[in-house]
Protein backbone atom coordinates (compact mmCIF):
# COMPACT_ATOMS: atom_id res chain seq x y z
CA UNK A 1 0.00 0.00 0.00
CA UNK A 2 1.42 3.39 -1.10
CA UNK A 3 0.52 6.85 0.41
CA UNK A 4 0.41 9.12 -2.38
CA UNK A 5 -0.73 12.14 -0.50
CA UNK A 6 -2.07 13.36 2.33
CA UNK A 7 -4.00 16.57 4.35
CA UNK A 8 -5.11 17.32 7.61
CA UNK A 9 -8.88 19.14 7.87
CA UNK A 10 -9.58 21.65 10.23
CA UNK A 11 -11.43 18.63 12.20
CA UNK A 12 -8.66 17.37 12.87
CA UNK A 13 -9.31 14.07 10.22
CA UNK A 14 -6.18 12.76 8.41
CA UNK A 15 -7.16 11.98 4.89
CA UNK A 16 -4.70 10.02 2.88
CA UNK A 17 -4.82 8.58 -0.42
CA UNK A 18 -3.43 5.83 -1.38
CA UNK A 19 -3.22 3.24 -4.34
CA UNK A 20 -3.06 -0.72 -4.03
CA UNK A 21 -1.87 -2.75 -6.82
CA UNK A 22 -4.69 -0.63 -9.38
CA UNK A 23 -6.78 0.44 -6.83
CA UNK A 24 -7.29 3.98 -5.90
CA UNK A 25 -8.21 4.61 -2.18
CA UNK A 26 -8.71 6.73 0.81
CA UNK A 27 -8.16 5.95 4.17
CA UNK A 28 -9.48 8.63 7.12
CA UNK A 29 -8.49 8.74 10.45
CA UNK A 30 -9.16 11.04 12.99
CA UNK A 31 -7.15 13.83 15.34
CA UNK A 32 -5.29 12.52 18.20
CA UNK A 33 -7.85 13.59 20.38
CA UNK A 34 -10.29 10.92 19.77
CA UNK A 35 -9.69 8.31 21.83
CA UNK A 36 -6.60 6.10 22.43
CA UNK A 37 -5.45 2.47 21.38
CA UNK A 38 -6.56 0.81 17.93
CA UNK A 39 -9.18 2.32 15.79
CA UNK A 40 -11.99 0.11 14.26
CA UNK A 41 -12.27 0.27 10.89
CA UNK A 42 -15.07 0.93 8.77
CA UNK A 43 -15.30 0.35 5.22
CA UNK A 44 -17.58 3.09 3.42
CA UNK A 45 -18.97 2.19 -0.03
CA UNK A 46 -20.83 4.53 -2.48
CA UNK A 47 -23.07 4.13 -5.33
CA UNK A 48 -20.97 2.06 -7.41
CA UNK A 49 -21.64 4.42 -10.23
CA UNK A 50 -19.84 7.97 -8.64
CA UNK A 51 -16.57 8.39 -7.38
CA UNK A 52 -14.82 7.92 -4.10
CA UNK A 53 -14.18 11.43 -4.31
CA UNK A 54 -17.92 12.25 -4.23
CA UNK A 55 -18.42 15.18 -1.71
CA UNK A 56 -21.85 13.35 -0.06
CA UNK A 57 -19.23 10.63 0.74
CA UNK A 58 -16.41 11.68 1.71
CA UNK A 59 -18.55 14.04 4.41
CA UNK A 60 -20.15 10.82 5.49
CA UNK A 61 -16.65 9.38 6.06
CA UNK A 62 -14.58 12.20 7.37
CA UNK A 63 -18.33 12.78 9.86
CA UNK A 64 -17.12 8.96 10.70
CA UNK A 65 -13.72 9.01 11.31
CA UNK A 66 -13.99 12.36 13.93
CA UNK A 67 -15.72 9.83 15.79
CA UNK A 68 -13.36 7.98 16.83
CA UNK A 69 -13.14 5.88 13.45
CA UNK A 70 -10.49 4.59 10.62
CA UNK A 71 -12.47 4.94 7.48
CA UNK A 72 -11.90 3.79 3.75
CA UNK A 73 -12.93 3.58 0.53
CA UNK A 74 -11.93 3.03 -2.93
CA UNK A 75 -13.12 3.00 -6.61
CA UNK A 76 -12.75 -0.70 -7.29
CA UNK A 77 -13.00 -2.00 -11.25
CA UNK A 78 -15.16 -0.44 -13.47
CA UNK A 79 -15.83 2.02 -10.45
CA UNK A 80 -15.69 6.07 -9.89
CA UNK A 81 -12.70 7.21 -12.49
CA UNK A 82 -11.21 3.66 -13.42
CA UNK A 83 -10.98 3.27 -16.91
CA UNK A 84 -13.86 1.05 -17.85
CA UNK A 85 -14.11 -2.46 -20.08
CA UNK A 86 -15.52 -2.69 -22.94
CA UNK A 87 -17.73 -5.65 -21.37
CA UNK A 88 -18.88 -2.52 -18.87
CA UNK A 89 -19.71 0.33 -21.22
CA UNK A 90 -21.72 -2.37 -23.63
CA UNK A 91 -23.57 -3.21 -20.92
CA UNK A 92 -24.70 0.43 -19.59
CA UNK A 93 -25.44 1.65 -22.88
CA UNK A 94 -27.16 -1.66 -23.32
CA UNK A 95 -29.17 -0.41 -20.47
CA UNK A 96 -29.15 3.25 -21.41
CA UNK A 97 -31.22 2.07 -24.33
CA UNK A 98 -33.86 0.34 -22.57
CA UNK A 99 -34.33 2.85 -20.11
CA UNK A 100 -34.67 5.39 -22.97
CA UNK A 101 -37.41 2.99 -25.33
CA UNK A 102 -39.40 1.98 -21.78
CA UNK A 103 -38.24 -1.47 -22.11
CA UNK A 104 -37.85 -4.07 -19.14
CA UNK A 105 -34.68 -3.80 -17.39
CA UNK A 106 -34.00 -6.12 -14.62
CA UNK A 107 -32.22 -8.52 -16.48
CA UNK A 108 -29.67 -5.72 -18.36
CA UNK A 109 -28.95 -4.37 -14.40
CA UNK A 110 -28.35 -8.00 -13.22
CA UNK A 111 -25.85 -8.23 -16.34
CA UNK A 112 -23.97 -4.68 -15.20
CA UNK A 113 -24.09 -5.09 -11.39
CA UNK A 114 -23.88 -8.98 -11.32
CA UNK A 115 -19.94 -8.17 -12.80
CA UNK A 116 -19.28 -4.87 -10.63
CA UNK A 117 -19.78 -7.28 -7.27
CA UNK A 118 -17.73 -10.18 -8.47
CA UNK A 119 -15.07 -7.76 -9.39
CA UNK A 120 -15.06 -5.34 -6.69
CA UNK A 121 -15.02 -7.94 -4.00
CA UNK A 122 -11.19 -8.90 -4.26
CA UNK A 123 -10.07 -5.31 -4.44
CA UNK A 124 -11.81 -4.34 -1.38
CA UNK A 125 -10.60 -7.47 0.40
CA UNK A 126 -7.26 -7.03 -0.71
CA UNK A 127 -7.54 -3.31 0.86
CA UNK A 128 -9.33 -4.86 3.88
CA UNK A 129 -6.07 -7.12 4.89
CA UNK A 130 -3.65 -4.36 4.22
CA UNK A 131 -5.17 -1.60 6.38
CA UNK A 132 -5.62 -4.07 9.01
CA UNK A 133 -2.09 -4.19 8.64
CA UNK A 134 -1.08 -0.61 9.26
CA UNK A 135 -0.52 0.61 13.14
CA UNK A 136 -2.81 2.22 14.85
CA UNK A 137 -6.14 0.00 12.75
CA UNK A 138 -7.40 -3.01 13.83
CA UNK A 139 -10.71 -5.48 13.48
CA UNK A 140 -13.61 -5.86 14.19
CA UNK A 141 -14.76 -3.85 10.94
CA UNK A 142 -17.94 -2.68 9.63
CA UNK A 143 -19.51 -2.10 6.38
CA UNK A 144 -20.95 1.46 5.70
CA UNK A 145 -22.50 1.94 2.15
CA UNK A 146 -24.69 3.07 -0.70
CA UNK A 147 -23.54 0.12 -2.35
CA UNK A 148 -25.83 -2.69 -0.65
CA UNK A 149 -24.57 -5.57 -3.12
CA UNK A 150 -21.31 -5.32 -2.56
CA UNK A 151 -21.87 -5.22 1.53
CA UNK A 152 -24.14 -7.99 1.14
CA UNK A 153 -20.85 -9.82 -0.67
CA UNK A 154 -18.52 -8.64 1.61
CA UNK A 155 -19.99 -9.87 4.98
CA UNK A 156 -21.14 -12.88 3.27
CA UNK A 157 -17.53 -13.88 2.62
CA UNK A 158 -15.37 -11.62 5.04
CA UNK A 159 -16.27 -13.00 9.08
CA UNK A 160 -13.87 -9.67 10.33
CA UNK A 161 -17.48 -8.23 9.17
CA UNK A 162 -19.64 -7.75 12.42
CA UNK A 163 -21.54 -4.96 11.50
CA UNK A 164 -23.12 -3.21 8.40
CA UNK A 165 -25.34 -0.44 7.27
CA UNK A 166 -26.49 -0.61 4.24
CA UNK A 167 -28.51 2.29 2.12
CA UNK A 168 -31.50 0.96 -0.11
CA UNK A 169 -30.41 2.74 -3.56
CA UNK A 170 -29.36 0.44 -5.99
CA UNK A 171 -29.76 -2.73 -7.76
CA UNK A 172 -29.41 -6.05 -6.08
CA UNK A 173 -28.41 -9.16 -8.24
CA UNK A 174 -29.78 -12.47 -7.15
CA UNK A 175 -26.83 -13.51 -6.35
CA UNK A 176 -26.86 -11.03 -3.45
CA UNK A 177 -30.45 -11.27 -2.59
CA UNK A 178 -29.85 -15.24 -1.54
CA UNK A 179 -26.95 -14.36 0.23
CA UNK A 180 -28.72 -11.92 2.37
CA UNK A 181 -31.10 -14.68 3.60
CA UNK A 182 -27.66 -16.31 5.20
CA UNK A 183 -26.57 -12.71 6.60
CA UNK A 184 -26.47 -12.54 10.35
CA UNK A 185 -24.59 -10.23 11.55
CA UNK A 186 -26.47 -6.72 13.18
CA UNK A 187 -27.98 -4.75 10.22
CA UNK A 188 -29.13 -0.82 9.68
CA UNK A 189 -31.29 -0.40 6.58
CA UNK A 190 -32.05 3.03 5.52
CA UNK A 191 -34.52 3.61 3.13
CA UNK A 192 -36.10 6.60 1.19
CA UNK A 193 -39.65 6.27 1.34
CA UNK A 194 -40.11 8.24 -2.33
CA UNK A 195 -37.07 7.04 -4.09
CA UNK A 196 -38.51 6.73 -7.19
CA UNK A 197 -35.53 5.00 -8.92
CA UNK A 198 -35.86 2.21 -5.94
CA UNK A 199 -39.43 0.07 -5.79
CA UNK A 200 -40.04 0.28 -2.22
CA UNK A 201 -41.76 -2.96 -2.09
CA UNK A 202 -38.65 -4.33 -3.49
CA UNK A 203 -36.36 -2.94 -0.32
CA UNK A 204 -38.46 -3.85 2.18
CA UNK A 205 -38.76 -7.60 0.19
CA UNK A 206 -34.36 -7.05 1.13
CA UNK A 207 -35.07 -5.89 4.03
CA UNK A 208 -37.26 -9.03 5.10
CA UNK A 209 -35.24 -11.44 4.12
CA UNK A 210 -32.59 -10.51 5.81
CA UNK A 211 -31.48 -13.76 8.35
CA UNK A 212 -29.82 -12.06 11.36
CA UNK A 213 -31.97 -11.59 14.62
CA UNK A 214 -30.66 -7.92 15.25
CA UNK A 215 -31.81 -5.84 12.40
CA UNK A 216 -33.45 -2.50 11.99
CA UNK A 217 -34.72 -0.33 9.53
CA UNK A 218 -34.97 3.43 8.90
CA UNK A 219 -37.18 5.02 6.79
CA UNK A 220 -37.67 8.61 5.61
CA UNK A 221 -39.84 10.74 3.81
CA UNK A 222 -37.72 11.97 0.24
CA UNK A 223 -36.05 10.97 -2.76
CA UNK A 224 -33.05 8.93 -3.51
CA UNK A 225 -30.89 12.21 -2.25
CA UNK A 226 -33.01 13.30 0.78
CA UNK A 227 -31.43 11.65 4.03
CA UNK A 228 -31.57 13.48 6.60
CA UNK A 229 -28.77 14.48 8.16
CA UNK A 230 -29.42 12.90 11.52
CA UNK A 231 -29.33 9.54 9.76
CA UNK A 232 -25.57 9.95 9.80
CA UNK A 233 -25.83 10.18 13.28
CA UNK A 234 -27.73 7.43 14.09
CA UNK A 235 -25.67 5.33 11.61
CA UNK A 236 -22.72 6.20 13.92
CA UNK A 237 -24.57 5.50 17.09
CA UNK A 238 -25.34 1.83 15.19
CA UNK A 239 -21.77 1.25 14.22
CA UNK A 240 -20.45 2.82 17.99
CA UNK A 241 -22.62 -0.45 19.64
CA UNK A 242 -21.16 -3.22 17.53
CA UNK A 243 -17.69 -2.33 17.32
CA UNK A 244 -16.16 -0.39 20.11
CA UNK A 245 -15.78 -1.80 23.15
CA UNK A 246 -18.40 -1.38 25.95
CA UNK A 247 -20.96 0.25 22.29
CA UNK A 248 -23.44 -2.04 22.97
CA UNK A 249 -23.60 -1.17 27.07
CA UNK A 250 -23.07 3.13 26.13
CA UNK B 1 -54.93 19.16 40.10
CA UNK B 2 -53.88 17.74 43.33
CA UNK B 3 -50.71 15.90 44.08
CA UNK B 4 -51.94 12.51 45.91
CA UNK B 5 -48.19 11.53 46.36
CA UNK B 6 -44.26 11.80 45.69
CA UNK B 7 -41.17 9.80 44.97
CA UNK B 8 -38.17 10.90 44.29
CA UNK B 9 -35.82 7.98 43.21
CA UNK B 10 -32.40 7.19 42.79
CA UNK B 11 -31.86 8.76 39.70
CA UNK B 12 -33.24 11.86 40.77
CA UNK B 13 -36.29 11.68 38.94
CA UNK B 14 -39.58 12.61 41.20
CA UNK B 15 -42.44 11.22 40.43
CA UNK B 16 -45.67 12.56 41.35
CA UNK B 17 -49.03 10.98 41.27
CA UNK B 18 -51.86 13.50 40.48
CA UNK B 19 -55.86 13.99 39.66
CA UNK B 20 -57.68 16.16 38.11
CA UNK B 21 -61.66 15.36 38.45
CA UNK B 22 -61.88 12.19 37.75
CA UNK B 23 -59.00 11.49 35.99
CA UNK B 24 -55.49 9.80 37.51
CA UNK B 25 -52.41 10.25 36.21
CA UNK B 26 -48.25 10.82 36.65
CA UNK B 27 -45.89 13.38 36.02
CA UNK B 28 -42.05 12.73 36.37
CA UNK B 29 -39.67 15.48 36.54
CA UNK B 30 -35.50 15.29 36.34
CA UNK B 31 -33.44 15.93 39.47
CA UNK B 32 -32.45 19.39 39.83
CA UNK B 33 -28.91 19.23 38.40
CA UNK B 34 -30.66 18.40 34.45
CA UNK B 35 -30.04 22.20 32.56
CA UNK B 36 -32.28 25.02 33.85
CA UNK B 37 -35.26 26.65 33.19
CA UNK B 38 -38.76 25.48 32.23
CA UNK B 39 -38.76 21.76 31.19
CA UNK B 40 -40.87 20.91 27.58
CA UNK B 41 -43.31 18.39 27.94
CA UNK B 42 -44.23 15.17 27.02
CA UNK B 43 -47.76 13.35 26.81
CA UNK B 44 -46.66 9.92 27.55
CA UNK B 45 -49.46 7.22 26.55
CA UNK B 46 -49.42 2.94 26.52
CA UNK B 47 -51.46 0.53 25.15
CA UNK B 48 -55.16 1.05 26.00
CA UNK B 49 -55.99 -1.77 27.68
CA UNK B 50 -52.98 -1.25 29.59
CA UNK B 51 -52.56 0.65 33.30
CA UNK B 52 -50.19 3.90 33.30
CA UNK B 53 -48.37 1.85 36.15
CA UNK B 54 -47.15 -0.90 33.88
CA UNK B 55 -43.27 -1.05 34.43
CA UNK B 56 -42.82 -0.82 30.72
CA UNK B 57 -44.38 2.65 30.19
CA UNK B 58 -42.85 3.97 33.76
CA UNK B 59 -39.72 3.09 32.42
CA UNK B 60 -39.78 4.95 29.52
CA UNK B 61 -40.91 7.91 31.25
CA UNK B 62 -38.34 7.84 33.75
CA UNK B 63 -35.47 7.64 31.08
CA UNK B 64 -37.40 10.16 29.00
CA UNK B 65 -37.98 12.70 32.47
CA UNK B 66 -34.04 11.86 33.08
CA UNK B 67 -33.41 13.36 29.90
CA UNK B 68 -35.07 16.93 30.47
CA UNK B 69 -38.45 15.96 30.06
CA UNK B 70 -41.53 16.93 32.27
CA UNK B 71 -43.30 13.70 31.32
CA UNK B 72 -47.25 12.86 31.90
CA UNK B 73 -49.60 10.11 32.00
CA UNK B 74 -53.45 9.41 32.85
CA UNK B 75 -55.74 6.80 32.82
CA UNK B 76 -58.23 7.85 30.49
CA UNK B 77 -61.86 7.24 30.93
CA UNK B 78 -62.25 3.01 30.21
CA UNK B 79 -58.12 2.58 30.32
CA UNK B 80 -56.17 0.82 33.10
CA UNK B 81 -57.61 0.69 36.24
CA UNK B 82 -60.68 2.80 35.52
CA UNK B 83 -64.21 1.37 36.42
CA UNK B 84 -65.45 0.75 33.00
CA UNK B 85 -68.61 1.55 31.13
CA UNK B 86 -71.01 -1.06 30.99
CA UNK B 87 -71.09 0.01 26.90
CA UNK B 88 -67.28 -0.94 27.27
CA UNK B 89 -67.90 -3.92 28.90
CA UNK B 90 -70.36 -5.27 26.24
CA UNK B 91 -67.62 -4.13 22.84
CA UNK B 92 -65.17 -5.90 24.71
CA UNK B 93 -66.73 -8.80 25.57
CA UNK B 94 -68.10 -9.09 21.67
CA UNK B 95 -64.57 -8.87 20.50
CA UNK B 96 -63.78 -11.05 22.81
CA UNK B 97 -65.98 -13.54 21.46
CA UNK B 98 -65.36 -12.54 17.97
CA UNK B 99 -61.75 -13.42 18.03
CA UNK B 100 -62.06 -16.99 19.51
CA UNK B 101 -64.90 -18.01 17.01
CA UNK B 102 -62.21 -16.66 14.13
CA UNK B 103 -64.26 -13.80 12.98
CA UNK B 104 -63.90 -10.69 11.40
CA UNK B 105 -63.13 -8.19 14.17
CA UNK B 106 -62.39 -5.05 12.07
CA UNK B 107 -65.89 -3.38 12.88
CA UNK B 108 -65.75 -4.65 16.48
CA UNK B 109 -62.11 -3.16 17.52
CA UNK B 110 -64.02 0.23 15.65
CA UNK B 111 -67.01 -0.18 17.81
CA UNK B 112 -64.56 -0.56 21.27
CA UNK B 113 -61.34 1.51 19.80
CA UNK B 114 -63.19 4.61 18.39
CA UNK B 115 -65.20 5.56 21.65
CA UNK B 116 -62.06 5.16 23.62
CA UNK B 117 -60.17 7.70 21.60
CA UNK B 118 -63.22 9.91 21.39
CA UNK B 119 -63.60 9.81 25.22
CA UNK B 120 -60.27 10.16 26.09
CA UNK B 121 -58.90 13.41 24.08
CA UNK B 122 -60.91 15.83 26.75
CA UNK B 123 -59.26 14.17 29.31
CA UNK B 124 -55.82 14.27 28.05
CA UNK B 125 -56.48 18.06 27.14
CA UNK B 126 -57.38 18.96 30.63
CA UNK B 127 -54.37 17.80 32.13
CA UNK B 128 -52.45 19.14 29.20
CA UNK B 129 -53.94 22.77 30.25
CA UNK B 130 -53.25 22.01 34.44
CA UNK B 131 -49.47 20.86 33.50
CA UNK B 132 -48.92 23.60 31.67
CA UNK B 133 -49.91 25.99 34.15
CA UNK B 134 -47.12 24.36 36.63
CA UNK B 135 -44.34 26.62 37.56
CA UNK B 136 -40.72 25.20 35.68
CA UNK B 137 -43.25 23.39 32.65
CA UNK B 138 -44.01 25.28 29.28
CA UNK B 139 -44.26 23.90 26.00
CA UNK B 140 -43.70 23.01 23.13
CA UNK B 141 -45.41 19.77 24.24
CA UNK B 142 -44.51 16.66 22.74
CA UNK B 143 -46.27 12.97 22.17
CA UNK B 144 -44.70 9.56 22.93
CA UNK B 145 -47.14 6.92 22.99
CA UNK B 146 -48.00 3.37 22.21
CA UNK B 147 -51.11 4.35 21.84
CA UNK B 148 -51.26 6.08 18.27
CA UNK B 149 -54.93 6.32 17.48
CA UNK B 150 -55.11 8.77 20.86
CA UNK B 151 -51.77 10.34 19.45
CA UNK B 152 -53.08 10.87 15.91
CA UNK B 153 -56.31 12.74 17.47
CA UNK B 154 -54.60 14.79 20.00
CA UNK B 155 -52.01 15.98 17.28
CA UNK B 156 -54.95 17.09 14.84
CA UNK B 157 -56.74 18.96 17.24
CA UNK B 158 -54.13 20.44 19.86
CA UNK B 159 -51.48 22.90 17.91
CA UNK B 160 -49.26 22.83 21.06
CA UNK B 161 -48.19 19.40 20.42
CA UNK B 162 -45.02 19.93 17.48
CA UNK B 163 -43.59 16.04 17.41
CA UNK B 164 -44.93 12.81 18.24
CA UNK B 165 -43.55 9.46 18.15
CA UNK B 166 -46.15 6.76 17.30
CA UNK B 167 -45.81 3.20 18.25
CA UNK B 168 -47.51 0.76 15.60
CA UNK B 169 -49.41 -1.63 17.84
CA UNK B 170 -53.03 -1.65 18.26
CA UNK B 171 -55.90 -0.82 15.95
CA UNK B 172 -56.76 2.71 14.68
CA UNK B 173 -60.04 3.93 13.85
CA UNK B 174 -61.06 5.20 10.46
CA UNK B 175 -61.50 8.36 12.14
CA UNK B 176 -57.86 8.64 12.96
CA UNK B 177 -56.67 7.16 9.63
CA UNK B 178 -58.50 9.88 7.69
CA UNK B 179 -56.83 12.36 10.82
CA UNK B 180 -53.40 11.11 9.78
CA UNK B 181 -53.20 12.38 6.38
CA UNK B 182 -53.71 15.93 7.86
CA UNK B 183 -50.90 15.43 10.40
CA UNK B 184 -47.84 17.51 9.28
CA UNK B 185 -46.06 18.06 12.57
CA UNK B 186 -42.65 15.88 12.65
CA UNK B 187 -43.14 11.87 13.22
CA UNK B 188 -41.23 8.76 14.40
CA UNK B 189 -43.20 5.91 13.95
CA UNK B 190 -42.07 2.85 15.54
CA UNK B 191 -42.65 -0.86 14.30
CA UNK B 192 -42.19 -4.36 15.23
CA UNK B 193 -41.37 -5.65 12.05
CA UNK B 194 -42.95 -9.34 13.47
CA UNK B 195 -45.52 -8.38 15.48
CA UNK B 196 -48.31 -10.95 14.76
CA UNK B 197 -51.12 -8.70 16.40
CA UNK B 198 -50.85 -5.79 14.02
CA UNK B 199 -50.64 -6.50 10.26
CA UNK B 200 -47.03 -5.17 8.94
CA UNK B 201 -48.54 -3.99 5.44
CA UNK B 202 -51.78 -1.69 7.84
CA UNK B 203 -48.53 -0.06 9.72
CA UNK B 204 -46.69 0.41 6.99
CA UNK B 205 -49.95 2.10 5.02
CA UNK B 206 -50.72 4.64 8.11
CA UNK B 207 -46.92 5.48 8.29
CA UNK B 208 -47.59 6.21 4.30
CA UNK B 209 -50.84 8.59 4.85
CA UNK B 210 -49.17 10.79 7.63
CA UNK B 211 -49.34 13.91 5.84
CA UNK B 212 -45.90 15.58 6.98
CA UNK B 213 -42.36 16.25 5.06
CA UNK B 214 -40.87 15.14 8.31
CA UNK B 215 -41.28 11.26 9.10
CA UNK B 216 -39.07 8.55 9.89
CA UNK B 217 -39.87 4.88 10.29
CA UNK B 218 -37.99 2.45 12.59
CA UNK B 219 -38.80 -1.14 12.62
CA UNK B 220 -37.11 -3.87 14.09
CA UNK B 221 -37.26 -7.28 14.12
CA UNK B 222 -39.59 -9.10 16.60
CA UNK B 223 -42.45 -9.43 18.49
CA UNK B 224 -44.76 -7.05 19.93
CA UNK B 225 -42.97 -6.34 23.02
CA UNK B 226 -39.73 -7.04 21.99
CA UNK B 227 -38.85 -3.31 20.86
CA UNK B 228 -35.15 -2.87 21.53
CA UNK B 229 -33.81 -0.60 24.20
CA UNK B 230 -32.08 1.55 21.47
CA UNK B 231 -35.53 2.89 20.57
CA UNK B 232 -36.23 4.67 23.72
CA UNK B 233 -32.47 6.59 23.12
CA UNK B 234 -33.39 7.08 19.26
CA UNK B 235 -37.07 8.46 20.64
CA UNK B 236 -35.52 10.51 23.02
CA UNK B 237 -33.41 11.86 20.61
CA UNK B 238 -35.98 12.85 18.14
CA UNK B 239 -37.82 14.59 21.08
CA UNK B 240 -34.32 16.71 21.59
CA UNK B 241 -34.25 17.72 17.97
CA UNK B 242 -37.80 19.03 18.00
CA UNK B 243 -38.62 20.14 21.54
CA UNK B 244 -35.38 21.63 22.94
CA UNK B 245 -33.72 24.98 22.25
CA UNK B 246 -30.93 24.34 19.54
CA UNK B 247 -31.81 21.19 19.76
CA UNK B 248 -32.64 20.87 16.30
CA UNK B 249 -28.65 21.88 15.53
CA UNK B 250 -27.43 19.63 18.49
Amino acid sequence: MQITSEQRHDDGVLERAFTLGETPGTLWTPGENVGSGPLPLVLMSHNNGLPMADPRLTARARYTAARGYAVATIDAADCGDRPRTAAHERARADLRRAMEAGEPVDELFESLVGPMVENAVPEWLAVLDALLALPGIHGPVGYSGGWAALGIRLAAVEPRIVAAGFFAGGYVPRAQREEARRLTIPLLFLLQWDDTGNPRQRALDLFDSFGGEQKTLHANVGGHTGTPWFELEDGCRFLDRHLKEGGAAA
